[in-house]
């Protein structure tokens, strides 16, 4: 972290590429993607990873409903259509953020397998890290903690296409970790993470 | 940058602010936001600018048409409406990645007032850095670069609603930097910019 200032300012040629942004950080950029219904813990462990990779001088950046759906995204519904643009929207901002070489810790319901498989592919097309968490609780168990209140009024039908009670969420069939939170400490979800961080050579530079 | 592998893992109470992130990367996150002419130089500057800013180990990622056109605005053209929502949902991405720590350079035409005022007043609202840099060229010396042969095609009429041809450009009223690129050297203009980056405290940490 060399400190200059000078109105004199010389470069190389060539544009900066991600590798470079991977190196000066020292990590690699990926995409953890926490998936599981309202109330199963997914805010929970990403933000308790979040705090471990920083802490560790990892830059890691969470996307979750509170800065992207009253941004970039204040314009979409939960309609089937408006869910699937979130979701997209969302992926190719995760995506500008790998590419940036941050560690992006997405934490959406995302029930739906093909929005989810979209945003897979538009990192693998990219040569990007998807990491697929998904945080599997029963939906006994998610509503019976409902932090949110929000079963209750789907249950009471003030909130309509809820996921778990009127609207479907469909399981990923191949995620790279599945975290049942009910039967595992926080400690345990987040050294679970970790260990695939370690072995896809994200908490590391090139 | 501790290096530590543990299945153990601690964390302290409270989530990672961006004072955090900031502090992790000895910069203060901001978006630089290049507004002018199609072939007025604002690629060039930021290009040359993200390279300055690499070297002195800072953290710089561009946007631009190549990684928002083709992505997360793939779904937009280019009627009055659709500018409007680009340019809203970039200065939305900027927002985000000033709140991840990272210095934004922003790279488009951006024509209309309106819309770059509505990015300026997102990040005054969230306490973020927002500097307009108008990089000022007369549309003859823009048209007669005319680096990807558009004015060309726009004067033959094969392209509608080109800025400058048969769209307006309303210039910046009070924008923190105007570069006059046929008159100042690439080493100078990087100068400029960095200049304020200084001023504003862009370049440290907290």
């Amino acid at each position: 972290m060399t400190k200059q200032i000078a109105t004199n300012v010389h470069w190389h040629e060539g544009e900066v590429t991600r590798a470079d942004r991977n190196r000066l950080l020292d990590q690699k950029g990926a995409t953890i993607w926490f998936t599981g219904l309202s109330g199963s813990g997914k805010s929970t462990v990403a933000v308790a990873l979040e705090k471990v990779l920083t802490e560790r001088g990892k830059l890691a950046y969470r996307l979750d409903g509170d800065n992207v759906r009253l941004g970039i995204n204040k314009n979409l519904g939960f309609s089937a259509e408006d869910r699937a643009e979130n979701i997209r929207r969302i992926g190719e901002v995760a995506k500008l953020f790998v590419d940036a070489g941050v560690i992006v810790l997405s934490s959406f319901v995302s029930p739906y397998r093909a929005d989810r498989d979209l945003v897979r592919k538009l990192h693998a097309d990219a040569g990007m890290d998807f990491i697929e968490v998904f945080v599997d609780v029963p939906l006994e168990e998610a509503e019976r903690r409902d932090p949110k209140g929000l079963y209750k009024k789907a249950r009471a039908g003030e909130i309509k296409n809820f996921t778990g009670i009127d609207d479907p969420y469909e399981a990923p069939l191949n995620p790279e970790l599945v975290l049942p939170s009910h039967q595992m400490s926080l400690e345990a979800e987040v050294a679970a993470v970790l260990e695939i961080l370690e072995q896809r050579g994200v908490l590391r530079g090139a």
